[in-house]
């Protein structure tokens, strides 16, 4: 293997992509350690706390049940946002599309995309468009970035779990990455459809119910619930124990999982967080999400522990014990 | 032809591009009219009022005489939030790299990209990095997206040129697009390079001499000087005159436009500024640009007239009067 290319394990947001980015890209273009890195980057403007973030979005096929590239490119953007506890409020928007391209499907793609900013009460203002010649881009690259307005005092980030904190996950894991999927190949994905949605909703409930008991908000995206809980452990310096009972599952994505040798806790999620709450407000935090349409299936998954710092522990369903580790090498391509 | 599809002519800067964001992109995504497009949006956030803005980048060759498309990412982006008058603070860089691109260049053009964000004085705080099949992209794209700070209450935009006012050009037209082209198709260029640079120094000297006779910046890149005139022209609804003999254009590049058909008017610049000044402010300014190494060769290029609305007419070198359009179609792909 010659360790001078980039492989397509380089983008799958597992161990090889953070070997990329710790290695070469962080380091090389900016001044933050690992362990300053969250979806988003707080920025002191005057007096107002903003979050800036930016996400390239290569999804194919471009549509699937329950979105396209055109919402997903909002909704991945916002939640970035969301996840630092900022108030999404203003998105870019820039094209790479293929000459040769449809535009009734530009438009169509494009519509998607606003829908989802009105639904998400951002505005799109300012863009860019380039065209590469046939055959020297897939169809249509959107790169979004987003720009919120923190309108609290709270730090919330990715190495302030603390010893007691509850995980909470807002939902069922793996629908995205199944959808794209199970659309790509051709597979009967029994009507599952991608969960991707905009997360403002749940993070304003949780900041009104936890208040400074909110320590850690994270969407599990590329890599999945598993990756992320090993990011956040070893950000934190922290033991993590998840119960694999807890999480919840849909039957079709743990079918198709089961059919592909996939593990449901390492595929994409475009519609869910992951929360880590101080003990004494969980339940009503919890109950919180729940009252809320996309919290609905909202469950505690586990706790944060004293104990070997940077490990993900799971209590298996048959009552073992499992090392979560980060996904390694590419397990689904261009899923986002 | 099939109206439907995307054309190359789509991503020229010219009119076609003008079309599609005017009929399709535009309207589709966000709520703002051709008058209110400036090459960044303005935010307000709190009592801070903000630049931001994006762009991609798909030029070929990756390197270039004068720069790389690390370096251009940085200038590109700067340069828009320099022309509402905005000190560039932070950028987000989106990679999508297609897989087998080597690491070595990458972290080369990347290093390239940190060198110019230094030189710019703005930090990259934010990034995303995606990985697509052998084919599915060419080598590597680069969405920058930047915002910045205005320090002062002026309101420089596209729609506020006024009769009487000065056209300044702060350089000699059409350096990067020659020196690209020249590079891609092997042609000897005389040692030409691109003029990719950051204005925002340029900038601070017209603040700071000009003040509120400052009325509006634009950054001459795809479609050249004579598109970005047709835009002001159009969106401040006034008549431009300006004196061919007065633009600077270097013998390397009117001898490879001279051989190609090409109009250094129409080529893209990466470093260059087109100010529009109350003319009683016009020499100090011009004065105060000459002094900075970028701006030496600035000079005065034309007025803004009663007339019209929407016209730019050229006087040319022989004395007669040439009306100046946009750029129909494209002229060069993959420019930035």
């Amino acid at each position: 293997m010659d360790t001078d290319l980039i492989m397509l394990g380089h983008g799958s947001g597992g161990t090889l992509s953070h070997q990329l980015l710790d290695e070469l890209v962080v380091p090389t273009i900016s001044g933050l350690t690992a362990n300053q890195q969250n979806d988003a980057a707080l920025l002191q403007a005057g007096t107002s706390r903003l979050a800036f973030t930016t996400d390239g979005y290569v999804v194919d096929p471009l549509r699937f049940p329950g979105g396209s590239i055109g919402s997903l490119a909002v909704h991945g953007t916002v939640n970035d946002l969301a996840m630092i506890g900022a108030r999404p409020l203003w998105l870019s928007c820039g094209l790479i599309i293929e000459e040769g391209f449809s535009r009734r499907e530009l438009a169509d793609l494009l519509a998607d995309l606003r829908r989802a900013a009105d639904r998400a009460c951002v505005q799109v203002v300012t863009g860019d468009t380039k065209v590469v010649p046939r055959g020297k881009a897939d169809r249509l690259f959107i790169t979004t970035s987003g720009v919120g307005l923190l309108e609290h005092d709270l730090e919330i980030h990715g190495a302030n779990a603390r010893p007691g904190d509850c995980i909470i996950l807002s939902g069922s894991a793996g629908d995205h990455g199944m959808a794209v999927l199970a659309a790509r190949e051709g597979l009967d994905a029994g009507g599952l459809q991608s969960d991707s949605a905009p997360l403002w909703g749940l993070v304003a409930a949780l900041l009104k119910t936890a208040g400074d008991g909110l320590h850690v908000l994270r969407d599990p995206t590329r890599g999945g619930i598993a990756t992320t809980l090993k990011e956040i452990a070893i950000q934190s310096g922290v033991l993590l124990t998840i119960e694999e009972a807890a999480i919840p599952v849909k039957s079709q994505v743990r079918g198709l999982c089961d059919m592909l040798g996939l593990d449901p806790l390492y595929v994409a999620n475009e519609g869910k967080l992951l929360a880590f709450v101080a003990p004494e407000v969980a339940e009503t935090a919890l109950e919180a999400l729940q009252r809320l349409p996309l919290g609905r299936d909202a469950a505690i998954i586990g706790r944060v522990e004293q104990g070997e710092p940077g490990r993900v522990r799971m209590r298996t369903s048959v009552g073992g014990m499992r090392m979560i580790e980060m996904l390694a090498g590419e397990q689904l391509p261009r899923i986002c």
